[in-house]
């Protein structure tokens, strides 16, 4: 068995070794260790037996890829791995062995593997995203006032400014840095419950144990097993569906800003990054390529955990197994994409004299609402809609500027003089003065979010040294 | 134009109320009701134009069907139905109508719209949960000690509790209320922006009206506009949808209990619940099959939201108006499945006796587990697990029950003898002692669960009343 | 019960009503009327009482709301609808009455009453989409030879033609309708198996009525009932969509293309398509729009029907029900985006002069990989790719032409010049020559999809006479 | 970079190595090698260059994980591979390298790639999937007239036969194995057209060089490259999405006919298979549990197959990579659902003993209705189903056989023993009576379908051969 050709493609080297073989069988030697340790700790099993069984419970003791092959014929990864292990505990201790995976089942040690690897797999996307939002804000503070054209319908509309988009960008960045971590403490739980959830077979100590294996594994202790309420868990996936689609929004606006004809943004280039194997001069978005191949992706993986969720009384049947096999597909996406996103963003090329090019292109027709509604309030804003839809058709037939158009127009009309001077047409027709609303927003909204974002990259630091 | 007939059915006459044409056309019209009495307020228009405006803010004046049926024209539904307010403002008062939708844009009514009928159906969605919740709790209750069959991987498994079946079906239900508040708190906020997201036609006081609006409709006034920013919103959709996953999760057991061949549970009949129209001594799980669908149909719904989230720009193509004909889909499953299950569990009927049948046809295999781990502490686990693999299959072979084989083996074997004596037998094939570990759970969370559901009834009590 | 006011807006009038109450009532008690008048044909029943049932099949002769809203507590739409029949022939022939819906099952009447309207519904796909085939075509034989910039990874590659652009958008589409036909062919059967598949009630005559009824209702005959084996079913809504993402291919090109800055193309404006309420100047892409939200919607409806596709063994629970509500808005989308785009394409404004000029604003750079490769003869690839590299990159530093700089780069080394003469550089830099390999695949494919695409058209005409 | 330990669990081990990322570079070598003897052939390069090309187009040559490792900072899987072919070549002939990938794109090989490894995939899955519907046919004969329970939804119904249940699990297996090889004829062809699709670097010799390609690589030749007009390959993907859903169906009905209650088939055990870690009784119904989970799974992926269909202009951003990344997901799923029911069908155990209990269990119930229509003949269908509602309620409630109920109500009402005599009743709950209805179809369809699955197996034969 070996690896998908075309998913390292599109996440980091880093997630896929999360979710490998190998650290999939070692998260599941770390619990069956942690539960002989709390046995023995509860007088379940003598010390000595948990001794042996927790000196073998290292993955590269054994031939990971065979337990792996094995687990097809037997229906769960668990079973060849439980029967490995405790071949080789009896090698060293036949008598331990008997205690190996006691009053556990499969599903308890494969959730419970999957939840320590989840909780890797958010600190890497949490510490790129960090960097990303931390780039973003700083972008966007240095560009607050720089003027672009606001788009909508994917056709030039008003303008606005740099931070302004940028702002859009990481707010919901740093909103889902908060809630991610939310659903992570209700979701990074123990899973350990035997067969049916009871722990019948650990009789009054099964709490007890419990307690000492979360403790051990440092993960939350749930009120029960969770084998089939599987809600807090999906949750959790429904958020890294969420960020995927935040980041998605980036890599759009992203590629439209980049491409060649509007040329305002362009992701870093050198050193054999978006090259084309047959164009010289092609540079493509090969962030973007990731984080929109991601948002792409990411709807489907977060559909298949929810229509995984019925699944049948204490443990169900090919819908659980579907849910483990989705599951590392959601953040092997997030993380190729927030990685690629905060590349491109560290090295973000932003051509201003680019963007105030294409806003002059569209000789004046970006500040015809604010003109339009200036005059409303004299002629009606119905009859102040019409002149300058004409005007704007005009402009765009005769290759003029809406600005000479309006001049003219109020020139030749008393009426229209009373009520716009031609200080009044300069001001409506100012960059600056059109940009500004957009740079105030983000005057006043980046102070609060840098907060934010500061607040929660120090809440990061502290999991991951506490 | 008109409905679609196999929505109905699936959902609840209040919630497609929720979203019809006419509550829609009110809903946008109440924004825009807003919007005028806001702008009066600050002084952008005379108190009579508001006035003006406001007392024609009102669907029943209007012919909603032939305003939905220009939408398709004009791209937008917002378009028709302000032509049409203007114009039956200018009636009345033809200076007032200048003033309508004032600085506002398309997607800021219908988005505000779509968030006040979301405000609703979330009300709907709360109440009845509520009782579906009060009336599990009440079950899990009287039921806490009822021995039945566990079930893994649609197999009888171990001995359990009617109580902890429930258990396992509500508390997932209290965690998503508790979810589905916070997620509704950060997801139905104003929509206010004009054309770019700025506010720039209303100048310096453009804020105070968006916080006037914000307040007259009872909604949390967000930083800036959320045109393209569509997480939080996502984010309540993707709790709806795990929500459902959760009732499906209900409906799957209910309806695999209520098989004929297992009958231990049965959905209320009577009244032509459930009937058959050709044969006439069916009885049709219905609610489970309403839940069923909505637990199939809502990762769907989820899907689309989150692959519309990569909007463009300031404003997008497309996926906006995806996402528009995708919302109101959630809820009305949702509704659906929460109002039909309410139901079911209302009149559920529960069958001790046929669930005590079940388990004693087994021939106490299901205690096998139990005697098996008992005898390891003797045999080592492996050896135990295989002799009573053995001993299962001779049950079967020979119809007889374990507990019979069990104790022929022992007394058979005086090795045995030592490890386990009668009383131990009969107190490993105890049924009330094999339940007990699963009735202990219900009385030590039952407590809590029933705390933390009166509390969310009391918050929704208040937000209704609020 | 009431509409969805934002699905409309995605569709035609036309295709909701294929679907509506009133629709579905009406083919239901064709359904009925087919199978009265089959059973009397085979001596099941009185001619007269088959005169009685079939003289009052009429939906306008019913509440249709009132048979909807009753459908939820049944579980079913056809009980009431059988029950409301029942009492209306009874009014006129109680011996009648008794015969209603006889022998068959609520799933025969529903699925093939839908099976009927999706007839109707393939039909307004099938016309517009030759419509919308036939206005490509002959574009995309005019503008054979228009060049244009091809764009790869949103980035400008080379030149191609507007011809070549337009045959890659409808050559799927002709593709499309032949197997949508064929999907058409094998799903669009009727459904009569009783209760049970088998039409036990009916005895020997049951094969009999079923083909009477299938002649009657000019529907296929299949081998047996297929209630819970929907594979040809599903395969048809898989086609439409695969379609939807055909189309939503040509809405993503024609509204990158239609972007103020690139300005190639336009969709027809004018009577109040796609204006903007608060822009004045705007002109949005409204049928792009229509297309792009079906082809983000379609692959979840789709993937609704295949998850509904295990259904329980004669007849499911949940996922029937669960695709019947999702399949109509499968052509909904369709029929929405075809429409909408053959609008599009029927007023498609090309403007092969900024065409011209995106290319030129590329100062020679689309021309980059031919040079390149010419020089590569001489110079080996891998030479040649850098060498242009690194020429691009100059030319775009400079403001240069790329031509000027080859030129200049031949002329100052002798082993160039060997290779390459100034009438090749001029050769190399010609646009129509560039443009030539495109124009000549248009005019190669143009005459056999031509030909494809009438022969259809003829199909369709005959199925709609036939 | 590793695999993914629960994806192979759920599939098997041919088909993870059909999509390894070995394969996936060998099928690229393939491509270039089959470019390079093309080119020579039509004079574009020297036979020898070829012949050194071809000599090193192994991937056994390559440090495979390391080109992988590069493809995500190039973008392409492509540029790493090609770039190490050409140094490659280079040790060997310098001037030879300078014509490695000569005229073609990135996307050309992986296509190209992913359709050689893709057909390999089909003839796995066809080769069991006829296994598959072989056995179902010999055991659908063999059982054409074994009586069980029919059931809808999720309740006992009426009374047909296995070979009934097993024609409906195997007549859409051969439509799909029809449809698949048609799906395939048309998606499995060559991708060659260079940058832009033109293959305008090879001037006039571009057509000559696509054709002897493709017939090295034994794939169609299609009119156009299809970089961005993936319909019919998108659609292949949707078949084997129609696929899985009609293999869940089957696992659907076998997994609930297997539960303890029912135990009327059960999948084959031994040798590990389906064990439990936890209860030594327990046989868990693992190829059901892998056929449900591909169920499950494959409508997301044809999801994200469609949605990634609108690629942007010549070549996609995102999209293109998302459905690379998709589409082994598909093979992988399926194949592992057919495998596993191969194997369950193979060694099918069919109670018929506990078919007939389970119907005995049933007091009669199964043929109400048809005791019911019979007597509608007499009192109409309304009161005879009434009659029989309540006659069912009644054998429920006293735990009487409904013969022994309708006995008595019939005899006790002179105006009923007119209509039916013990005879009657005799017949009309004579099992083997009522079970012929479904032995006849089962008689019936028989014969066609061993024809069509014959022949199909003699396609697959020569495709394999030939």
């Amino acid at each position: 068995m070996s690896s998908f050709a075309f998913e390292g493609f599109l996440s980091t080297p880093e997630m896929l070794e999360v979710f490998s073989e190998v650290s999939v069988t070692q998260a599941m030697m770390d619990f069956e260790a942690a539960l002989a340790r709390a046995q023995a700790a509860e007088g379940l099993m003598p010390h000595a037996a948990a001794q042996a069984i927790t000196s073998v419970c290292k993955a590269d003791l054994y031939d990971v890829p065979a337990i792996v092959g094995q687990s097809g014929r037997a229906g769960s990864l668990a079973i060849p791995l439980v029967k490995k292990l405790t071949e080789t505990v009896a090698l060293f201790d036949q008598q331990a062995a008997g205690y190996v995976h006691w009053g556990s089942t499969s599903q308890d040690v494969i959730d419970t593997a999957m939840v320590l690897l989840t909780r890797r797999a958010l600190q890497l996307v949490e510490r790129d995203l960090a960097a990303l939002v931390r780039d973003l804000l700083v972008l966007a503070e240095l560009h607050a006032a720089t003027p672009v054209l606001a788009r909508t319908l994917m056709q030039p509309a008003q303008v606005v400014t740099v931070g302004y988009k940028l702002l859009g960008w990481v707010a919901p960045l740093v909103r889902r840095q908060a809630r991610l971590r939310e659903a992570a403490a209700r979701a990074l739980k123990l899973q350990f419950g035997g067969a049916v959830g009871t722990l019948s077979v650990l009789g009054d100590a099964g709490p007890a144990v419990a307690r000492r294996m979360a403790d051990e594994l440092q993960l939350a202790l749930p009120p029960t097993a969770w084998h089939t309420q599987r809600d807090d868990w999906v949750a959790l996936g429904a958020e890294v569906g969420v960020l995927c689609g935040a980041l998605g929004k980036i890599a759009r606006d992203l590629s439209a800003m980049a491409q060649g004809e509007i040329g305002e943004l362009a992701e870093p280039s050198g050193g054999g990054r978006g090259g084309s194997s047959a164009m010289p001069h092609k540079r493509n978005p090969v962030s973007s390529m990731v984080a929109l191949a991601a948002a792409l992706r990411a709807p489907q993986r977060v559909a298949a955990l929810l229509a995984a969720m019925p699944q049948e009384q204490e443990r169900g049947l090919g819908n659980w197994q579907a849910e483990l096999a989705e599951w590392a597909g959601l953040f092997i996406s997030a993380h190729g994409a927030v990685k690629a996103l905060a590349e491109a963003i560290a090295g973000l090329e932003i051509d201003a004299a680019r963007m105030r090019q294409n806003i002059d292109a569209l000789q004046g027709l970006v500040f015809a609402e604010a003109v339009s509604m200036r005059l409303a309030r004299t002629l009606g804003k119905s009859r102040a809609h019409q002149m300058f839809e004409a005007l704007a058709q005009r402009a765009l037939a005769e290759r003029r500027h809406l600005r000479e158009l309006t001049l003219e127009a109020v020139q030749s009309d008393p009426a229209l003089q009373v009520a716009m001077t031609v200080a009044d047409i300069d001001m409506l027709f100012d960059l600056a003065r059109a940009a500004e609303p957009a740079a105030r927003i983000v005057r006043q909204q980046l102070p609060e979010l840098k907060k934010e974002a500061a607040a929660l990259a120090a809440a990061q630091e502290e999991t991951r040294h506490g």
